[in-house]
């Protein structure tokens, strides 16, 4: 059965050449439409070696597994696999201060490093990412691979319009992009006047695919709009997009795809993981994302006992490389959010699905009067309500010992301080509407149109002031 | 004797697995060293070689040299070479605005083409450039080569510290550092807080070479000292800089080098003519640029006639592609100006070199009553004078019919305002000096350290409001 599956070894090595019939909906047609329970028996032996290779390689996962009793050839079974103790990103931060710059956990040697990146360590000490050569020539052919499910062919206009820097998002974008033959505009983002060039270039150039996160496509279609272009002159037809659950957020979405006109697909697991678009949509199944279970093993746990949930139940994300010789992550805990399914998928894709997609993350869950907030509830919500702007703002303040929850959403009404106005009539329907999907108090207030601050890169809309007071 | 040239052929191959011996301090030992008029001969066939490519595949040329009755068979000298008419920015613009996006002159088929990248277009319109997929690897297998003449050395890290888009430079160093198998850390810049975070980075990395502006290292070691960081801290040992004049004005270059500790290495031509590093110093030349003319064919011409000017003079250079198979660039004039001569390089490269390197274009150069002055002289001279805060601005202004030039530099003495003290004697003392040196009267103010705008990217330090008045 192995033998059926299309250059499947560890390590991995594909032909650089490879490109599918340009009629085949599917890079690797075996091995992402065979039986679900013969792909999982393959990956089953997969994570021995990949254990198996971690282990000899690293102390970090030697000392960690000797330490809980457990053994790579002791993993004959998903059971057995789910007993792996889970890796933390306080972990792989302690491993890189006790052994800079990379970690205990690199297993390759730094040689064989082609790429360095990592979080942008706006808050805590920042992780390095090492990827290897060979592994970055793997991570390009997944995501080609992906990017051919996606629609995307050789030849195809590329835009990617993200920063390119220690962020992965980007680079991974491009990798694939390149290896698919694509002609790539790699236009990246954040600098001063760059939203605008883009308007310019997206305008120029006509690309067929479009990468970047949510939020910025929002920001540029704002941009396009007051410079008197309307982004469907660009005439993208599939944008991608990682780095923020927005994709799968369904008015934003629906807002990507109005202003744009293109398919809105979503993908991406965590930087550390990448091949990161491991999880993602396809040009047929366009919503929610497919695990790619024969790139990275994606299990959804309780978030306790990191056992995997059943099928239909929510769970957090934990992920295992399968390929991945520099720094592999083999049970990494994501602390995200999500629900999985295993159902049949109209693109013919036999992986399971995670419907609403990766939709929030643990630690963004805001926990108020006993209640759970989702920010990306909010943000749903506000963008189906008439008159709203398009940015907001969440400020979570604690006054004596109580939690209170402001929000602040911009407004395109300019009869302010009419009572009966439209105005008026916003800030009431929609303070009402919130407070009763939310179910706890919301002091809601309007604010003009234009006047918050746009993302440049991911959209950073909650302020939870209590977090100093808790310090 | 072209057999003895490695891998000496048209269209370029080059084998993607080749390493130079590591003791070498040649990548081609014998194409660098070798008798320089063998090595025109060889180029004088590719030339002709080339101009049949570009004559064959694009309309562009065809069209230009039957107007100017050349043949590429006629070309069997270098005489006959220099009557090829130049390409200019202006046909350029022409040709994409008649032939969108690439112009008549793309010379492959589109499905060829890799990457896109562009002129910023901050004055007119920007210009697309389409680099093929073979291109891309022949562009990154001379760079591997120039940065081996650097000293840089497979698994060293190169840290690139300028903004991924449009720009070819730091994509250029990219691809360089990657073929040569060096681990890269590419950072970019432009986006705010980044410069804070790239000192964050290269304190943790410590890598041995580095990318960027002149202008953006000098930034980089100001918030580095702001910070509490020695820049030497970071252990850099080759900074290599494109994208401005700097690191050959010898002022600047002596502040890069006691920044930081490193030596510093001046490369580039013009986006246009990518591998735009053909033109460099070496590890064992550092001074000015040698032109590898087995990569890109320098010529340095008469500003009027095109025709070179002999060895020791002054012109501006003309750039011809010896293996690019996408927009080849055959005798694109520069518009910059520069010095060559033909001596003997420590390096023992056999390449003609511009000692001075490249010290400005024709149209930075400001006419100013009867006199040229070259904003680099301006440069040079303040960063010799002690207590230069390290930026100036130079505007030029016209009042009634008479030209004005005022320069503002910064000063980091403190007592403004007292007659004697050192802030009054930095503008007495500044202000003769530069009239002096540059022959015209100057009307000098000094402002407090740390007020005038850093570069981020290219330093814009001219204003030349007469632009306005002439319109």
């Amino acid at each position: 059965m192995t033998s059926k599956m299309e250059d499947w070894r560890f390590p991995a090595r594909y032909d650089q050449h490879y490109l599918p019939d340009p009629s085949s909906p599917y890079w690797f047609p075996h091995r992402e439409t065979m039986d679900p329970q013969e792909r999982d028996a393959a990956v089953l032996v997969r994570l021995r070696e990949v254990m198996e290779y971690a282990y000899s390689t690293s102390t970090f996962y030697r000392t960690k597994w000797d330490a809980a009793g457990v053994k790579p050839a002791d993993i004959t079974s998903f059971e057995a696999f789910e007993q792996v103790p889970v890796v933390t990103k306080a972990e792989m931060r302690e491993s890189q201060a006790n052994h800079p710059p990379f970690g205990d956990y690199l297993c390759c040697d730094e040689s064989e490093i082609h790429h360095i990146h990592g979080t942008s360590g706006t808050t805590g000490a920042p992780t390095a990412f090492a990827i290897g050569r060979r592994d970055w020539e793997v991570i390009a052919d997944n995501h080609a691979r992906i990017l051919w499910g996606m629609g995307v062919r050789p030849g195809d206009t590329v835009f990617v319009a993200a920063l390119f820097s220690l962020y992965l998002g980007s680079w991974g974008a491009l990798a694939g992009a390149e290896r698919l033959h694509c002609r790539v505009l790699p236009f990246g983002a954040g600098a001063q006047g760059m939203t605008a060039r883009a308007v310019t270039w997206l305008a120029r150039t006509k690309p067929k695919a479009f990468y970047a996160t949510p939020s910025y496509a929002l920001r540029l279609a704002e941009v396009a709009d007051s410079e008197g272009i309307d982004p469907r002159e660009f005439g993208l037809q599939v944008m991608f997009f990682s780095g923020e659950p927005g994709a799968s957020v369904p008015a934003v979405r629906t807002a990507i795809e109005d202003a744009f006109g293109a398919t809105v697909i979503d993908c991406g697991t965590m930087a550390e993981m990448t091949p990161f678009m491991s999880a993602s949509a396809t040009a047929g199944t366009p919503d929610g994302m497919l695990l790619w279970q024969d790139i990275v093993w994606h299990e959804v746990c309780d978030p306790e006992t990191f056992r995997t949930v059943p099928y239909g139940s929510e769970g957090t994300p934990v992920y295992t490389h399968l390929e991945r010789t520099s720094q592999p992550m083999i049970r990494l805990a994501s602390n995200d959010l999500t629900r999985w399914v295993l159902e049949d998928n109209p693109c013919g894709r036999t992986y399971p699905k995670l419907p609403e997609g990766v939709y929030g993350r643990i630690d963004d869950m805001i926990h108020i009067r006993g209640e759970n907030v989702y920010p990306t509830e909010v943000d749903n919500f506000l963008r189906g309500v008439s008159g709203y702007g398009g940015e907001h703002q969440i400020v979570v303040r604690r006054t004596g010992s109580m939690d209170e929850m402001i929000v602040r959403a911009e407004c395109s009404y300019t009869d302010s301080g009419h009572p009966g106005g439209q105005r008026d009539a916003f800030e009431r329907d929609t303070g009402a509407g919130l407070q009763s999907l939310l179910g706890v108090r919301v002091t809601f207030e309007s604010v003009d149109a234009h006047t918050l601050e746009r993302a440049e890169h991911k959209s950073r809309r909650v302020v939870d002031e209590r977090e100093h007071t808790k310090r």
